[in-house]
């Protein structure tokens, strides 16, 4: 769990339960994508009980295990599917089965939260947004770079102050370790990890829209390349970018790759840039780049002040708590299904229609 | 000339002549914008004689005469460009004029060292380009915020040297203080400043070619915008961003805006973001925002190292000795013909292209 190793990076905050024990039960099923555990600390620390995991392969449960001990190792999903009592399911597919989990849990009754991409094609975001209308069920996207970071919480806040005014830009970089050797065999697979822009972009325009308060935006243009590792992973895009504009008329762009250099303290120099049309936010979500300041570091200058804030330990992750409140009262706090969808949506046309440099 | 004002920073270096006094002698010609400030201290710093200035504003003269007294107030232009003493003759005119002038100055078979933008137009960039054909002067550029910046400068030396492995990508960030009190008129009529990305763009597109080492690029996409000041200013362009593809494969994303906001203590918090295939840097030219370090920071992130440079007064401005020398010698050290061109062209080409978001 290093923080040099961005796949296995899981966020962990200060217990802050919305409910009593019991009073929301969830279940981990999929275990493909290290995310799985930053999704579990968030939910188990606003107050989930986590009563099964389940994954095809008993190392990973195992492993799984020795972090949630209270987790029961389930011997099907169909175990975990069938039990009354799971209010959620939450997976960490490989990318392109994460919408087959999706639609049977949401058959069996049950809310899904899934690691991000949500899903890889076009097809796969209509069955599920078919499945969540017939079932009323939800469909909610692990966004970890905003959801699960204080900075990108505070930066939400800040922006909902209009602190800086009217959102125009957001330009967000998000460097990646590759890290090979501690990869599976399906991250280098293009059909099953869905492109650059798909899967490690979704983060971008997640945040590209909810920072410019978007309902909907356009693809301008997008491009995808593979500059260093062509010849061991051919399938592999090891940078991508995006510029959008949305339907209240702020644009974005954004960065995306898996060149994070060797010597980096840090899995991924993340960077979130905010104009507004009185002041400017920067964020650096994971490192101060050489310096010790640590993670979580917000800039704001406006009209008033020019002033830096840290962060880490500060502002917690209102997201998970306010997650299960929606999931019991079927509200849409947290996150709306049309933002998560819209999200997604537009990771996959930005990958569909990019053009390739070489 | 507070550095809260761009048009006025002029930035000053340690004198470094390269050349005995009288050696090299210029003129200053159109005082239009403050950067002929810098443009003078640098050419001076580094060995020229400055001999003559002329503007038809004599405020303008007296106030320039205070800073740079050596210099007589020719009473034409004529009487600058007939003296066959002068080797260069340094102009920051109005940019839809800086051609004109050029052209005169080539015809009276001298050099021209323009503010940036070099003109604003492509028929320019033609008639400007035949006349160095014709007259083999030179038209050279200050791009000022790569050619006189320790931070600019360094980073080229790295990149060089190798320590980011291959550039591929270029991300800059322009953001300039509009402070509209202390524009001239010409500052708000498009036909004369030229539009933002071929105006303040200029340095960014500058700055890809230079760092990515590409001779030519093509403009994939561009767009602009009147966020703040549509009602006020109704031909300003106070945002601009635009994304190119180098002849290498190298690609470059830049935003330039004139939203800089009231508290910041800079005109403009500069950024260029160089990704390699083995590391990364960090420029921070003109302020480490919120932060007493002073300007000039550069972060280098590579396989070996994760470190910090703090560059005022450590570098200097090696172009305007360079520049001398290549006038003197007719080589193409400091920057050659086609550069300085092309980056114009590029500019100008995302302009007339651009998209505009309202």
């Amino acid at each position: 769990m290093s923080g040099k190793d961005g796949m296995n990076y899981a966020p962990q905050g200060k217990p802050r339960p919305v409910v009593e024990p019991g009073r929301f039960v969830i279940a981990a099923v999929a275990l493909d994508h290290g995310h799985i555990y930053g999704m579990c600390n968030g939910l188990t620390e606003a107050g989930a009980t986590l009563k099964w995991v389940y994954d095809p392969d008993p190392a990973k449960v195992d492993a799984f295990r020795k972090k949630f001990p209270q987790a029961n190792a389930a011997r099907s999903e169909a175990e975990v599917l069938d039990d009354k009592q799971v209010h959620l399911v939450a997976g960490a597919a490989i990318p392109n089965l994460r919408c087959g989990l999706g639609l049977r849990v949401m058959d069996a009754g049950k809310d899904y939260f899934t690691d991000k991409c949500p899903m890889t094609t076009l097809e796969q975001l209509g069955q599920a947004g078919s499945k969540v209308r017939q079932t009323g069920r939800k469909y909610m996207v692990y966004y970890s770079e905003r959801l699960h970071s204080e900075t990108g919480t505070f930066a939400g806040q800040l922006v909902r102050q209009g602190a800086i005014g009217r959102v125009v830009q957001v330009i967000g970089m998000g460097p990646h370790r590759l890290n090979p050797a501690g990869r599976p065999a399906w991250f280098f697979r293009k059909e099953q990890y869905g492109g650059i822009l798909t899967d490690i972009g979704s983060h971008q325009i997640e945040q590209f829209l909810y920072y410019t308060g978007a309902k909907d935006a356009r693809v301008l243009h997008s491009k995808i390349a593979n500059y260093r590792w062509k010849t061991e992973y051919p399938e592999l895009e090891d940078f991508g970018d995006a510029t959008l504009v949305a339907d209240n008329g702020a644009t974005g762009y954004f960065r995306v790759d898996w060149l994070t250099p060797d010597a980096s303290r840090t899995w991924g120099d993340g960077r979130t840039f905010l104009l507004g049309t009185h002041g400017y936010i920067e964020m650096r979500k994971y490192i101060d780049v050489a310096r010790d300041t640590g993670p979580d570091q917000l800039f704001l200058v406006n009209d008033k002040l020019e002033q830096s804030f840290s962060l880490a330990g500060k502002v917690g992750f209102p997201f998970f708590g306010e997650l299960i409140l929606d999931c019991i009262h079927r509200t849409e706090n947290a996150m709306t299904q049309e933002h998560a969808f819209k999200a997604a949506e537009l990771c996959i046309k930005a990958q569909n229609q990019a053009i390739r440099i070489e």
